[in-house]
């Protein structure tokens, strides 16, 4: 693998997905703070620990990257399905889908679920974990156009993820883990 | 993470599973190869190839581990379902189990589905790797009680692999990488 070295003393979001770069470059903007792109695909463990997952492949990015940076995981936990699909959320998303959890919900009267994002940050010397849940159901039927992946079938207080637009980004998981790490960089 | 060392020129096999160890010394003896049980949890990356996944696991335990040692990594490949819950079929199945499969494939017609198994072997040197593959589809119902893990639901010339017995491990995926890899090393 090859890792680029950025500029000294700025702090770089590695992630491949240019949707998810730019919603959380609008958020560190409130905060008056600036990131770069890193668009770099790293190593994740297996694991059911999403918290545990991102540290170490925080660990094993910052043996490459000399800058400050971030990334960023994330996964739907279906209770009724002890936590699936969990931390293989993308792989899963890829291969059954939104019909193939439906399909699995079939009967269930239990639709508790909950998105959860983990930011893992580098700071050049240590590694901080900052973490987001949002709880909602796991709706009937596919609803709405907007988000990506689960979000059709996530529904917070009567609306589907998909629905809410750019209501969604105000509420969700991602929204409120970043707070969090943007809040405590400015407080530090 | 602490890593045992073993006695010098002794090979190890690196698994949790004490039903897997066994089962593998049945298949080295037939070879005459003597082989130890290193019980150890390793990290394993995320991934869609179960061949890369098990050389990366290979290649960190051997900055670890002095002595030769092998692991083996198998998953359960559906073809309607784009290869779930192939590398993560361990974490599939404590989740939404058999009963899961058999949801997701309900109404399905094609039923091809295909168990893959690969040893990763550290020489002191490099990583070898041997895959073993085995054919079959998956059953309308679970069937049998033997073998563990997705075997009921796979069905294999007429019977499931759990209805098999021992007659399974005769035919197995694990069986083929295993026998691969024992030959290979009687021949060198």
């Amino acid at each position: 693998m090859v890792y680029l070295v950025g500029r000294r003393g700025s702090m770089y979001f590695i992630t491949t997905n240019p949707g998810k770069f730019n919603e959380v470059k609008r958020i560190a903007n409130e905060h008056n703070i600036e990131i770069n792109w890193l668009k770099l695909k790293y190593p994740e463990l297996q694991g059911d620990d999403l918290v545990e997952i991102a540290k170490e492949s925080a660990r094993i990015l910052s043996t490459k990257i000399r800058d400050k940076f971030f990334i960023e995981d994330s996964g739907l936990f279906i209770e009724a399905l002890k936590g699936f699909p969990g931390p293989y959320s993308s792989y899963v998303f890829k291969t059954i889908g939104n019909k193939g959890i439906l399909k699995l919900m079939e009967g269930q009267t239990n639709r508790s679920a909950y998105f959860k994002a983990v930011v893992a940050y580098f700071d050049g010397d240590q590694v901080h974990t900052f973490t987001g849940k949002v709880n909602g159901t796991i709706s009937r039927e596919l609803r709405g156009f907007g988000g990506f992946g689960f979000d059709p079938i996530f529904e917070y207080k009567g609306r589907t993820f998909a629905e809410m637009g750019e209501e969604k980004n105000k509420v969700s998981h991602r929204r409120i883990a970043f707070k969090k790490f943007f809040e405590w960089l400015t407080r530090k």
